[in-house]
């Protein structure tokens, strides 16, 4: 295993609970550590040979956000 | 099918990004239909035959808040 961190635009968050809310989600995919999630931002660490993208949007979706940019 | 409605206070959301974030996740589970959420409420329509007061706790506390009351 190889883990990377990457940080993430996300749209729609506006609060603490937002940020509380994202992090519980993606704390709920098996493979994807939160290092640091802020409103509007979150730096995620993973193994890229087993989280994707898609997983990884679908993760913010799910908790009524959007990714709009990585970096 | 006999579905019923009930309110639940909910703590720990602040903003409209939590309302879409909780709108999301309670969305996703079968059988149960968020009727209006708003900041601190939500408007629940379910079939208690189906849906149990612990499948909504639990579904609130995956959004990353939690029931703090029913009625």
């Amino acid at each position: 295993m190889s883990a990377i961190e990457k940080t993430y635009t996300i749209e729609g968050m506006s609060c603490g609970g937002c940020v509380n809310s994202l992090t519980r989600v993606l704390k709920s995919v098996p493979g994807l550590e939160p290092v640091k999630v802020e409103v509007g931002r979150a730096v995620l660490r993973f193994d890229p040979a087993v989280i994707t993208a898609d997983t990884i949007k679908a993760a913010v979706d799910r908790a009524g956000f959007s990714v709009i940019a990585e970096q």
